[in-house]
């Protein structure tokens, strides 16, 4: 089947390799689309981050570069591995794609999972990726979607997951106001999630053609440019003077994360989405007169069974976030070069492994 | 009467100043004990922040430097104003130190009260201070307290309550582990709060003296040097490598906040109880890959009754954390002397305004 492959920086290649055996336990997945994430582009840019390197093994899946890549994904079952009864060949599904010890606790009683030792991503530690003609995936990893969700909507379900967690870890309720510092995918996501649990959304973003994109979404209610507006002089005028309730940092950049503090209320929340590869020079001496609570957020943990509600509920659109679609060989050219120099218009462009889907 | 006033940077002076009177829905009191704070000591030694400058009246008090200082006291009521009809002349109190505008909710309602506009102190913001003989305060935020604690102890109640609320910003259980940066009066009795709710405490601290008192007056399980000792690996010792439940800093510096952040588990709570007069070079990444929780905390609100409860019940013996008793004439030379020059012994240093209690 074809896949692509990760080798290192800048060098990821689409080769014939073989399936992967649908082993007890598991479900051979036929990929109908898998969408291109930020750390993929890291990867590729930056060199191995989650990919071990060669001859380095991950301590879980035993794998280490070439790896085949794609972790956000929706397909159709084609086969189940011995032991699997509660999901039939045919059935559309996504991926939860974890690789974590097996003596790791992944049930609801654990909100934690993804923080344990060694945790990985199927698409970049090994087993698999969604970046390839099929997959075979642990029973526990695969969730099934409605048929009335179209497939490429269906592979938007990973990073709206990403989205649905960081939002929980803020606790919101209905009728607060959230500031959201970005609309890059996660910030649009994040957005679209607090406004589907009823929170007023306020986006501080510099792009106009990323401002736009929020607001023709319906992802946020507002959209300022932090040059040319006092983001946090509209927050209050927005909260009678109070501040807001919350607020989701979604740029690592510094002076967001100054405006955000700004811009809630004492005791408000802050939740950090966005991975920092340099530390920031943090105002102590605001999370202490406010009380602030600033909090950091990182993939999932039991909420896919939720996200995959939002979307088959009609609460979240995705469709609006879906800016491309193209096959396998034009993964590097169209896929990763658009969202690296194009990405004020980019949001997730969907890849059809098998180009049945185009 | 005799009165401590603060003018300016290094310029005290125990003056003989008129008697305040006790208007209506004031109770006046007759100060036994007053406790010097480090806010104190950094209006000396900095010049003003919560005081007033001369010429600048404080928006709520209307009163600038000079005022009288003196913000952690215990006393007994000699006078009650009209309306007043929950105390008696000859009831032991101490007082919640607050000056907030008429229109703030400051009930339990409002958790967050001592987070509005322009809040002050008294005894730094006007209205009088412990450090004098007698003061009159506005009954909401006088606290009766058993006579069978004694006085002296009664005015540890005002900085044991910062700790109480500290403690209440982490949601503390019993049997969780805790770990303490800082052995300073704050972190004292931080750290004896902790030990009264069942966490196990752990404390960085540098100096062997401050070590040997939180050992001594049970205020912490355990008391590491953090340059002879590897305090992360000693807690993660100590909990069988999952990590710190809780941390709390306790001492406005960047490395005590990086050893906290390592010594926690996943989901780890750090309130920050100090305060920062410099920024922070925050290590964003491992907040977010950790999903830390940074909570800021400052005073109290609502928390006198449970910290009154805490030591007339006993279960805070808040009597070794006393280390000197003085007269108001010896403020300055034996109080703020011995606390800014020999701050490894000295805890809490309490004046006696009148000289009675000496």
């Amino acid at each position: 089947m074809k896949a692509a492959r990760y080798y290192g920086k800048e060098d990821i290649r689409i080769e014939d390799i073989p399936e992967m055996p649908v082993e007890p336990g598991t479900v051979g997945i036929d990929v109908a689309w898998c969408g291109i994430c930020g750390t993929d582009l890291h990867e590729y840019t930056d060199g191995n981050n989650f990919v071990p390197e060669h001859g380095h093994p991950h301590p879980i899946s035993g794998e280490s570069a070439p790896v085949t890549l794609g972790h956000e994904f929706s397909g159709v079952v084609y086969e189940v591995g011995e032991g699997v009864d509660d999901i039939e060949v045919g059935d559309h599904v996504v991926v939860e794609p974890y690789i974590i010890h097996d003596d790791v606790d992944t049930s609801e009683n654990n909100p934690v999972y993804q923080l344990s030792d060694d945790m990985n991503f199927i698409g970049l530690g090994g087993r698999g990726g969604g970046l390839a003609e099929k997959i075979a995936v642990k029973r526990r990893w695969v969730h099934k979607i409605s048929k009335d969700v179209p497939l490429d909507q269906a592979a938007v379900i990973e990073p709206l997951s990403v989205a649905v967690h960081a939002v929980s870890r803020a606790e919101p309720q209905a009728g607060q106001v959230a500031v959201v510092g970005g609309g890059g995918p996660i910030g649009l996501l994040t957005s679209a999630v607090l406004k589907a649990k009823g929170v007023t959304v306020v986006m501080s973003e510099l792009s106009e053609l990323r401002r736009e994109k929020a607001l023709s979404s319906g992802a946020v209610d507002y959209a300022f440019n932090p040059v040319e507006t006092n983001v946090v002089e509209e927050v209050m005028k927005l909260t009678d003077g109070k501040g807001a309730d919350l607020a989701f940092e979604a740029t690592s950049v510094s002076v967001v994360m100054d405006t955000l503090m700004d811009a809630l209320r004492p005791r408000g929340v802050l939740v950090v989405v966005s991975i920092w590869s340099k530390k920031h020079e943090f105002d102590m001496h605001k999370l202490v007169m406010k009380e602030l609570d600033v909090r950091g957020t990182i993939a999932y943990a039991n909420n896919h069974p939720e996200t995959i509600e939002l979307v088959e509920s009609g609460k979240i659109n995705v469709e609006p976030f879906i800016t491309g679609r193209i096959g396998l060989e034009g993964l590097v050219d169209e896929g990763f070069d658009t969202l690296i120099n194009h990405n004020e218009t980019a949001v997730k462009i969907l890849v059809s492994p098998s180009g049945k889907g185009l």
